[in-house]
């Protein structure tokens, strides 16, 4: 059996992508939450035993210890059908696409961190974080458009889909806007049972990492907190 | 036959990344050089004709355009062998070294451009950029010393070492150290005809982008130019 290490469901926008992409192809695993506690790096030492960078996500197949998002799309893909488009060039696309968000995106992960429970309202956006959410806009209509949908590379949830979840979050934490069509598939993420789950289990964590909280209150103005307690 | 986008050879770490895996596996391209001129971003809008984000590399291959260096990797290893280990155990390892870099060690990117021709001396490195450079020495004996060198995952030359080329350019430009067994295999990648290659063509170049001139004399104290002219 997987055990798939992750930290937070409220704040861990890596932990997301390989669990909704298990939960979401129907791949049994064993979920390994270690909360995140008083900031970054100050249980990196915890973090070590079972992830060589002290980063999450992290998935051990046995004796295989499989430390990065895209890493361990790849590894599933080896063994599951699913995890990537069977079309050539919709296989490609999506992993670019993956890739893209892999590397890339800083000021969107940056200034509208992940924060699941939380409604904030950015009130100015930098350039770079209206550049980003264009980029994205522009990505999710390319796929939607050239494959079919209603997932990004076509009718079914893939890697790439998975990947781009945490957006989906922040669009509804942070009420950024995109267009219509980019909008609708926020809106199915957000409604896959999936995504549900993990939301619901995010709103009843009881830990509040103060470095998270913080980043979250510097976006823009407070507006609610629906977690739990 | 493929064509690859790339940027200038002195200073683009993600052009040389797919440029060095296709040279070094002997997979024939067409090599598309577009260099950079006043700054990033200037002349973006060219680079938006042949890639998506405006960014290099990007991959080519008839009416597949493959816009990300480590989606490059893997659709390149769906059509050539070699292009990641054969053991799974070793892939699995190289895909997570490769990906690592692909979303990581930022310090040691931002601190140390890549400017294959100059020679700079680190006055302070940073405590992020010594992180940073610790955990490639880690990374690079544990894969040499699990793998049985001399490349990263194995006896042949993968896209794991192909992720780490721009580190031994790094290195060298900005007398990096690291440990006795993680020099060595910078020296192995310094040497590799394909860096040679790569080297060369750089040394001769006829541009200078100022903004990456700058990051460079930022590092520290300035040594040498080895550029012609």
């Amino acid at each position: 059996m997987y055990e798939l290490y992750i930290a937070n469901k409220n704040y861990s926008s890596w932990s997301l992508r390989p669990w909704v992409l298990l939960r979401g192809l129907g791949i049994p695993f064993d979920e390994k939450l270690v909360p995140f506690v008083g900031g970054a790096g100050v249980n990196w030492d915890a973090f070590r035993t079972f992830s060589p960078t002290g980063k999450v996500p992290c998935l051990s197949d046995g004796d295989t210890v499989v430390w990065d998002s895209l890493a361990i799309a790849e590894y599933l893909a080896e063994r599951h059908a699913g995890v990537w488009p069977s079309d050539p060039l919709a296989r490609a696309w999506a992993r670019c696409a993956a890739a893209e968000m892999h590397s890339g995106f800083a000021a969107l992960r940056s200034a509208c961190t992940m924060n699941c429970g939380v409604r904030v309202r950015v009130d100015a956006p930098s350039e770079a974080l209206r550049k980003d959410v264009a980029r994205v806009d522009e990505l999710w209509n390319e796929g939607l458009a050239r494959f079919g949908g209603p997932f990004l590379a076509g009718a079914a949830f893939t890697a790439v889909d998975a990947f781009y979840a945490p957006v989906a979050f922040r669009i509804q934490s942070y009420g950024l806007r995109l267009g219509d069509t980019a909008m609708a598939y926020a809106q199915r993420l957000l409604d896959l049972p999936a995504m549900r789950e993990w939301y619901e289990a995010a709103l009843v964590e009881p830990w509040r990492d103060p470095e998270h909280e913080d980043e979250a209150r510097d976006a823009g103005s407070w507006l609610q907190d629906l977690r739990a307690s």
